[in-house]
């Protein structure tokens, strides 16, 4: 903690308990859960701590048992909990069932009156959270929880604006949590505040009503990117792409643009161990190779290489080491021994 | 389902996703949980169920995936769920990690707000699920529940009265759930309704402030369970008893007094399985009973070895046939080869 | 149980434990055996009784608590065991080891002498087990048995035609269990009580020695399936069909012929979690869809969609909603989040 | 495999495929199945393997994959497996549900029919097989398999006479597999061409009716042995005994008397892992130190222990070193660090 | 990190990695190890800081991923884990196999030329470790693993006195590291650098040969205690003792005297989870209890009752709150419900 | 032991306890290790063993029950242990986490200092084990670990060759355990004592220096087998490669050439369950086939399907029956039923 070159990096947003079916078990057949922890602004935490930052996590979470727990997941990759509120209460739950072959996979949200959808603003200081800081990230999940929180996002994104901190936003939309008018109006004014967007280029176009009479591809999304910057004064746009071909299996792929260098990765064919968090792995990588100053082509390579790999890896946390990240992005061999 | 001699036995109540750490792992260590499904009145209806009666249970569930393994669960063991009702919504919740040796049993819940504790009246239909019964049974964390649930079970007592349905009421006094005001005051109303008392000795005593001279023991037990006849006129008074060695060893017995007869049981030392659930097979135990018309010495025997067995067996149900509680009455064997 | 159209399914069979290693341990390797219940006719019975259907399951069992577990096992998904026998014997078993790339499954079966095999036939009051049934279904596996169970399926049949219940067969045969001729023999005569015919077109076509000069495929299939209905007089033939790339991929697809109408479903290309089932899953989308008096396209559909599903569910049941099935027949999304 | 001092015991019995449900559950509950195996004559061969005798194991058992993991097991513990007879048939089973506190433990058998249960005699060239060999074992278990096994097991003790083989027999009397008449006639025979003789003292008495007015204890087990002794010619009789405090806990002591000296153990209070197996362990406990030349003292002492520990063990086999015996007759520490 | 009250105390010591078999079973039965990682100062870490204290542990681990799991480990129960070295090299190990009743547990190690056993003087800069710090804590178990070590150690005793921090030292010898005479020597030597010793009293007295003529309790126990502050000059002495009654059940208790009050604990009765810690467990009460300022009777009580909470956790670490300390200490309830 | 046409094959090198986590998990993870045993030779005697050779396996162990364990692991399997020595010492250990689509395979090493590796010669005694022995084999490895054993190997081989006992060595070079010129001088040296060579063509090319400006491909192996041949005066060259396509599938085929013929596998395309032990099932492969006289054709393509079917089971040991094998090269069914 403190070596060179190692960035503070703010994060806010809420962390569930995710309980899962063993294996290919249906809820139906389920004896057991097993028990993981995630969240997307916290599973970008986790990607960012392993990866060398300083990634401090901003949530709140119940004072029982189950709450320290969560809060030791994070610990355990190194992530900052100090600011992290202890409140009576309960904490979000998701239910998850992998999807096979031809099964979708599902996913049954309980996370309502959560401790941290129930928050105050004085529960989190901003002005001293964010000092010395230099990225806040937040996601349209977040966004999305209303109540207070929207306001005391709002209020975080103008703290760290007036410190001169990146602001970044994972688009993120979720059709359950809000609808499309009030997604885009809320939207609409946090992006005004934010300088790196991440999202799927296909969800982006829909929601802020990006038409193009483009055929999809390279043309059609970096087009839709430069909108994006226009309309926002984004200094990056960052897209990730997914297409499926079965529960199992996926391809992504990604593109970044900085106004000048439209940046396209290779594409990953994946059998996937673990859908959840490959977008989260995907905005950890942008963000990781911003704060490294890296070029579009280097930030869109690793970025993509970081989502295909957390499709490997099981629970929301994308567990891979930068090298690993790094030799992906060159084609390294399939076995490591050392 | 038709067989000579099973009676239609309705139970009310909420019915939780218990979720547990393997073995002696804490909440703290779990990277899984052990999902069973459990409520104080569901217990009881599995423990009738399986020895011959037919046991309706009345409940609220999610309809969701958890919700229909909820149900599931109960059907596996042969109880009828076609009056359950199923909405959009939340199953309730409970943590549970065993206690060892030194080391105290915790339970977290997280209950609130779930479809159960937002019943309306009209998803109970009694008059249609009462027809042809001859038992109804209802427990105080039922009452406890507040909201609509209080008066939907007034209701469904007086309908009970009315069709000459014997009425049973497990006391199960939880100080977590209402303040001992409110839970004497709402319990005398129901206990008025209520032909057959069940409770801890102690916990009873103290509710309903039964003070008494006499030191510990038989002689007190007893003019308690008269007082009690006295105030509500009760056909009957069950008392279980508990007393703690440590976490993993319980001596448990019991005593019944029909206004007559003051019965006690056998004394039974327990190594601990599982603890969640020993108060509902008990009175379970004393129901079946006065349904087969047992005598009082019959009933708490049978009671209290249906009470002892639960604490074998994991989860909230008392997996136990009629036989072996009935073997373990009689003191048979510790092996069964067939 | 009772909703408007729900239909009276009874069907007779053998229900067997199945035991197999974890994952992909061979048995060679095992120290636990994952235990399952199925059998052909049961596995129907799951499925008809999740779409809906009164599903009325008619087989003996083991008294010991092996054989309550089985029936748990089917009570637990809502099948009707109310007339089960229970009998001193013992319950068939069959090891199945699944097979991974090229390595073959291996199932090894010890079902000889079981209760089921040995059934008397006053065990199986057909005359009210059949009252108010709309349907009546068996295997050849059931008629491969042999003993009393012939004479007692075919009795059976006769009933079902006198009430005018609808009768259908799964072809089923196993070369193991039985010889070819014995089996065309007996075949013949029960599938002339037979209205509905299921089967694998291949294994058809040989067992009755429909010889043809056409090449595989369409024309081949539907002229088999005319002859077939020549034969025995069938209102319905429905085909599956299924292409083996290796022990952990099939293509799978179904024709359905109802004398006018020759209709074929979507081939699907699986990762199979679990092969056991998939016919007979496709048979209760079969029974399913005839009965909800869906068309031969919708039927063929509906019934190759559920079978494709089947083989992404661990175990012999075919635990999928009739929703999912449809979400599948319309190519609905991966992930379903609520 | 040659050491000096290893003698050669040949033991002839059935190996059964055990099925027990995880830790404390019960069959009902029961997802997945643990899988040992087991016999009587099999968990002798083991211990004596271990503690470096030559122990030839000669059984049938089926030519598949089960079959073949059943010897696996048996040559995991260095057991001669070179004489087993393998077959087209089935293996028997068992089922073991443990008990614990107040219920008891439950076992179900599944072994009629069994590739063993019907052996031929050319099976076993028991004169080839007795080559070389020190000591023959047997028990009452094979015994009352009955069919062709009484007769093999006959001719089996005849040669071992012949060759000056010792012949032991642990009476092993289950009421569930024989009556007490036929048990008595048919041991009295083997009995007599036995020259150490192993059992449970009160199952003796019982069986060879040795009634004694003495009250229970050491004096009426010793004048018990003295009565066999007269009876049937042994060289040593060897008596376990057992307290059942409940399922979970057991004491258990011996007594060897060799027509001098009265031998009697220390008395264990145990609490039980798995109680299979006790008896056998003592078993060979007896043979080993007979073999080793070991005093009666010795004997009972060895043996006592090494019951003792088998309950510490999970599964049928005595998984112990035989400095681990010692330690324990010896009162070493609780834990070994090295 | 920073609250009111919190001291920062350091630990220096060895991390390793603890394989177990699951439950009962024993090293050749194990087809799976349980991974837990402890060591004796890593544990007295993990207590402190659950306890509220900045717990700063120093030692050596390797790079790869099984030495990162190692720290994270560590990280997950708020241990500051900055001072770590990493270096090429192999992590200790030891397995583990629990007693059961009459058979004792096991311990295999596999320690040698472990990354923290090769540690240079130069990876552990205790001027800057030691810097603000309150307290300084090792064991006998790292002062046995010699080579650099040992002048490490002195190193940083010196350093700490010169800082005025607190010294403490858990006597825990073990023979199988080293012999009784260097033992004796170089604790000699390292104690005198200590102020807090913390001990069993039995090996203690053995060790520094206290012979006495009294009696085995109190008064030789607190004789002794006294020619301990004689010979090295401590504030305190803290002995704890256990009575072993077999492999799964102990009783301990423990005194504590500060040169004027002698303090003895309850007695603790316990059924062991697991025994590893248990004497670590009660060093951290001891420290935690000196750093709040409580007295000798309040450190005794506290420190056995922690000692006691570990026998009945999994693992090495103790993984329980201050409050449930104290919970025991008054003697609190069995369940804690909220 | 002791059927018509077995040959007694010695094989000679280290043991290993491999330790994997569960499933899909990383290290980071891994709450359990999943612990096999494997070692390039003991994988290929297991084989040979299965397939009715008796295999001698030889080499070192440590005394204590882990090494039970080990020893356990190849006697389960039916090879010889008689000659395996065992030593105070440690086992060397592997850690192996499989890789997942994107995400490549790990194996971190700790077999430093292993009681084989610091083997004695007079441990061995090879004029005694090759009595009576047909073929020996030892690996790349094995030579690789220096000190005394590079030396013991050499004296083996020459025993080997005195006695006309085949000897075969499978090339296994690995960059981790030495460096390419050691390698290539010692190998050199133990080549011109060897009759069968088994490699991956591709590095063995590497570390010969057999350059050629042949494309890859069929000549291009083969002329390479014929430069081996000319070099080391090989009977037979056998081929083994693999084609990476991700860390979940590969391709293998394979070519074997014994100066005449040039025999060339199928391809098998498999998705991988484990890849540990492919190269040492094929070497086991051909050593069979040439032990059985089989021609080119016939190694070659017994030996590849053998490779193809490890890479479906679980740990080092390619647990499949020579008929399995067969049944892939003939293309049989991909389910079997018995």
């Amino acid at each position: 903690m403190g070596e060179t070159g190692m960035s503070k990096v703010v994060l806010f947003g809420e962390l569930l308990l995710r309980l899962s079916p063993h294996g290919n078990e249906r809820f139906v057949q389920a004896q057991d859960f097993h028990a993981v922890y995630g969240g997307t602004e916290a599973n970008v935490a986790v990607s960012l701590s392993q990866w060398g930052q300083h990634a401090c996590y901003i949530s709140g979470l119940p004072v029982h048992e189950i709450g320290q727990a969560a809060c030791n997941a994070l610990r355990r990759y190194g992530v900052d909990t100090s600011f992290l509120v202890k409140k009576e209460g309960r904490i979000g739950v998701y239910f998850y069932e992998k999807g096979a072959s031809e099964r979708a996979g599902k996913v049954i949200y309980d996370r309502e009156r959560s401790v941290f959808s129930l928050s105050q603003k004085e529960d989190y200081p901003f002005e001293m959270i964010l000092e010395g800081a230099q990225w806040f990230h937040f996601s349209g999940v977040t966004a999305a929880l209303g109540g207070n929180i929207r306001e005391i996002l709002h209020e975080a994104c103008r703290i760290a604006r007036k410190k001169h901190v990146v602001v970044s936003c994972d688009l993120n939309y979720r059709s359950a949590l809000w609808d499309r008018d009030t997604a885009r109006r809320e939207m609409t004014s946090l992006l005004k505040l934010t300088d790196v967007f991440i999202g799927n280029a296909t969800q982006t176009e829909e929601l802020f009503c990006i038409s193009s009479d483009l055929p999809e591809g390279e043309e059609r999304t970096f087009s839709a990117a430069e909108r994006l910057r226009e309309m926002f004064g984004f200094r990056l746009v960052a897209f990730s792409e997914r297409r499926t071909i079965n529960a199992g299996r996926n391809k992504i792929f990604a593109r970044v643009y900085d106004g000048t260098r439209r940046a396209t990765s290779a594409v990953y064919d994946m059998e996937m161990v673990d859908r959840m968090g490959g977008g989260d792995a995907f905005a950890a990588g942008v963000i990781d190779s911003v704060l490294k100053g890296k070029s579009p082509d280097e930030t869109v390579s690793f970025a993509a290489a970081a989502s295909a790999l957390k499709h490997s890896v099981e629970g929301d946390f994308n567990l891979v080491s930068e090298q690993e990240v790094r030799d992906l992005v060159r084609g390294a061999d399939r076995i490591v021994r050392r």
